[in-house]
């Protein structure tokens, strides 16, 4: 049952559980054993009815205005994102971001872990970073099969991140996240989620210049129409 | 014209806007004058329906059959997300991840640039990293204020955001790139963009667990079903 509702789940919803479940622990530790949709919705800035859809694909978790279980929330997360066991992740590319990544390590997370790191040529390699061994490339496949790790993590230019992303998937990598914008060829049930740190930020530029120009072109409409 | 076509974009359009820009800079380098929405479509991974339907919002930039004029696109573009400006941008948080940040400092794109840094504790105080001068948090809205920035990327922990953005809110800037997972409470008008390395490595892992399940169960079924 459990593992067809895992199956079955809307990409959309999917995209959202890590986040109610980062919230819901927050609630869990200050006590609260219960949560309406529009108490979640207020803090997560998620609305209230795709809080409740979203919930509703996991079955009966709440009673109208009586609120949702948290623990009980929780723990049907935990179970979906396997936050009990350790999730091993590779780093390609240690740089400047590599390294950082590397030194951060997902400390507020348990569960996740950097365990091992690759470059091709930077000045670390052979030793160890923050616990974490620091190898060639050229032994990537060997360390990635022996650990038995599907995540990574590669901050490679985009010059060099298809030929490093293929290593990956032959060596059984099944998930990445790619800090270099240019789009990855990857077999099919690879998944490879783009963090382009340029485009988010013209992204947003762009939202705040059109708000600001909406804004003075009403103020000058308004302007223009007010009497004398 | 052009003003009303910026204001009226529909949101999902925008966020493609910065990726379309890039990828047709790399056309034309390779000397590609006309391109057709399926070519563009195979290299930068969105369905060419989408990007007829999103370059449709700019008036007439193509001929069916014919293709788009790169040229006329990459102009538009290009005036969309004022890539002929400066924009300056204040880092907040200057640890692991914002030191990294401050070194690459978007090197691959000339109008973006981290100006100054802002930590309340960091060795670095008075000092000046690749060219950013970093500054105790008590100068964030002078020195915000002197340099006119409006944008601005935090890597302040969860814990310290909010007060973090207050500031920098209160010293005008209206586009923020946040690190941290937990939401900010943010005056009407300001965007904030949440980068959250956990929530998506989750969320990745989740998609490859769910397809691996479903894979097994299908080989599961297709294993009896199949006739001895």
């Amino acid at each position: 049952m459990t593992e067809q509702h895992v199956v079955t789940l809307p990409r959309a919803t999917a995209k959202r559980i890590p986040l109610y479940y980062r919230y819901l622990c927050m609630y869990r530790a200050e006590g609260v054993t219960r949560i309406k949709s529009h108490e979640l919705s207020k803090s997560i800035h998620i609305p209230a009815a795709t809080i409740r859809r979203d919930f509703s694909c996991f079955g009966e978790l709440g009673k109208s205005g009586y609120g949702y279980d948290v623990s009980h929330l929780i723990d049907t997360f935990a179970r979906m994102l396997r936050v009990d066991e350790l999730h091993k992740i590779a780093l390609l590319g240690v740089g400047n971001l590599g390294r950082a990544l590397i030194q951060n390590n997902f400390r507020r997370n348990d569960n996740l872990r950097i365990t091992c790191g690759f470059d091709n040529q930077c000045p670390e390699i052979g030793t160890i970073i923050n616990g974490v061994p620091i190898y060639h490339m050229d032994q990537l496949a060997e360390k990635i099969r022996e650990q038995g790790i599907t995540t990574a993590i590669s901050t490679v230019p985009s010059v060099h991140a298809q030929e490093a992303v293929a290593q990956l998937t032959e060596a059984g990598v099944r998930s990445i996240l790619n800090f270099a914008p240019a789009r990855l060829k990857v077999p099919e049930g690879v998944h490879v989620k783009y963090i382009d740190l340029t485009s988010e930020i013209q992204t947003l530029m762009y939202f705040a210049d059109a708000e600001n120009t909406q804004n003075n072109m009403e103020e000058a409409i308004a302007t223009f129409a007010e009497p004398e």
